[in-house]
């Protein structure tokens, strides 16, 4: 049979990176490609004491539908963990827990945009909120994205191009693939565009907490006079993504709607993963626990660019980020990147090619993306050995 | 800010019934309203077991990324547990794991329906995919339900004047809100005319293992030899709605499509309860744990429906279904039955007003939904005295 596909799915095709996805389920594949945290960072005791207490003392609760917007004490706990360092919440802000800060995008998306509305987005940019907004047939328009964030003419010229932008959706800290941080200028800068042009911000910030050297930078969320801002925050890097808790921040009226989405998408999370969220929070010294991640990553990071440096052609230029996963990797323009990804498969070691991130399909990228948090120290760095030999061979 | 709200959200209006619902989560009010499963129903022991054995030897896995599909060893238990019976595969048919049916009949509507397409639905239906199916603008054309399921009739007239139908949406079993359970040659009728008209159907089928009387009857995904079924299951009424566990069982190149909408939506679902239920499934006696829960919902029902003998005026009609968790009554037409709604409520008595299931939202209707497995034994017993004196004053 011949199915009928809707528009939005249709458009919506399996990318032509797939296969090198696929070779991370792969053992035996160095997983320079994937975006997990290490297996190290897991809290898993504390979750596992947790889960029995509540399963002991609270079953019902565990195992029965709940509300919509989020498990009470979890939407609690989650305001006063990220309000911890700045304030989040202007006006009549509200939180909604959802499955992931993936759903909050989606959900959000999918309440703010018609089909054929414009999103404006960082150039490139994370490529599961990328597919979300094809999902809804939006209308992509890419910035490029700079060392210290978007590059601002470009964006006030897509403004005035596009009267049909909803919102410009950024990743300031560490983003997904650049690894660059938006500076503060910037951040500001942006901010007053929105306002200027009467459009809204999605700050979507899951690297945030995961800053292993330099200052942390106001989040745009906290400039939000306005109510024009909504936060996707999640606890997947700093906890576990596989229980799949995410938050949004967002003016109520907004949030109405979103939760009336959420209700006719899921009804609402898993309320046993939220109760075990819930009380992790209420019970571990958050920044404590985060400054032990941060240390498992600085040293991986630092093992991974070391290794480049020494393994590396000078050719190769890549970023040294400040936080999060990943290391953006620019090869010569003359080498044939996707070529390049292929033939580290064959060698065993799985990479991202750039082009997956591109809000065109079509862009040309000679970049690739290397993930530092998933491989163990000898898979990294066995893994950049095999690439760096790769690069001498340009 | 008057927040830009996408048309298919801001159609979708809270419904006037909301302050009822509401009244659910005041303890103080016994609760004919809502539709969970009995709080004694839950194997809770069980699931700790299994969840600190999983979280002590399988730690990684259970808090990792797992993959879009739903866990490989959960999605063949969930097979050989939903064909035990009856065989729902047939050709390329696959499975994928979700968070909850809801989750299912949303991803599907997603990939099957342009803004503007047809759903034919059984009038009244479950609210919760209504306003699923409204969220994405779908045209819906509700077909009278009859005691043996939907008007044939009726359905065909649809079919002929709406050639855009995406598919057929069906809750044959005990249907939510009206008891019904679709006859075998009603089911054969709509799966035959589904594949005259070309259209689909989504044969959602929450409540079929909860079957207290009578003879079950074949699913039509079990008819499906041209592959035009999309079956949403749910273990929410048989383990715990809490998880979220559902699935759809659907032909292959829809399902490549569902899985990419589930990736930008959630990515996956939790990955701990997909574990969870795995081995719930694979060490639990099924029919014998399905028929633990059948006498519990036998017995209060049955309770439920004595008592309304007891109580209710004779000119109160109801249903006395052979499975699921709902009555449906049809109130003398004279009555106002938002009036006797919201009287009941102030009469610390909750319950449905049937025109929050209507397909049109101007429907007549007369009806009311009362739930009676939420409810204690003592609830129900005092709840049908105080609705019963009430219908005696019509």
């Amino acid at each position: 049979m011949n199915y009928h596909i809707s528009d939005r799915m249709a458009s919506l095709q399996p990318s032509a990176i797939r296969e090198i996805l696929k070779a991370t389920s792969d053992p035996s594949i160095i997983p320079f490609a994937a975006g997990n945290p290490a297996a190290e960072a897991f809290p898993a005791k504390e979750i596992a004491a947790i889960s029995a207490e509540i399963l002991e003392k609270e079953p019902i609760t565990a195992l029965q539908y709940s509300i919509t917007e989020g498990y009470p004490l979890l939407r609690e706990s989650i305001k006063d963990f990220a309000c911890r360092h700045e304030n989040l919440f202007h006006g009549d802000d509200a939180l909604i827990t959802c499955s992931g800060a993936q759903q909050g995008i989606e959900l959000t998306t999918k309440c703010l945009c018609n089909e054929g509305d414009t999103v404006i987005c960082e150039d490139p940019s994370f490529i599961g909120s990328l597919n979300t907004f094809r999902s809804y047939k939006t209308n992509l328009v890419g910035i490029p994205m700079e060392e210290d964030g978007m590059n601002l003419e470009l964006l006030e010229k897509a403004l005035k191009e596009n009267p049909s932008t909803r919102f410009i959706y950024v990743i300031p800290n560490f983003q997904n693939p650049s690894g660059y941080t938006t500076s503060l200028e910037k951040r500001q800068a942006i901010y007053a565009l929105a306002k200027q042009y009467g459009v809204m911000i999605m700050e979507d910030n899951p690297y945030g907490e995961l800053r292993y050297s330099g200052e942390s930078v106001p989040s745009i969320k906290s400039m939000d006079e306005e109510g024009i801002v909504v936060y996707c925050g999640s606890f997947s890097k700093i906890i576990s993504p596989g229980m799949r808790i995410g938050y949004v921040i967002a003016p109520q009226p907004l949030l109405a709607k979103i939760i009336v989405a959420k209700q006719a998408s899921d009804v609402h999370s898993n309320i046993w993963a939220q109760m075990v969220c819930d009380r992790f929070l209420r019970s571990t010294d958050m920044d404590a626990h985060i400054a032990k991640l941060n240390d498992i990553y600085r040293r991986k990071v630092s093992l991974m660019t070391s290794c480049m440096e020494e393994h590396f052609s000078k050719s190769v230029r890549f970023t040294r980020p400040e936080g999060g996963l990943f290391l953006w990797c620019d090869l010569p323009e003359q080498v044939d990147m996707m070529g390049f990804c292929n033939q580290a498969v064959q060698n065993k070691v799985a990479v991202v090619p750039g082009i997956a991130f591109a809000v065109q399909p079509g862009s040309h990228t000679h970049s690739i993306r290397l993930n530092f948090s998933t491989p163990s120290d000898e898979g990294i760095v066995r893994g950049i050995e095999i690439l760096g030999k790769m690069t001498q061979e340009f």
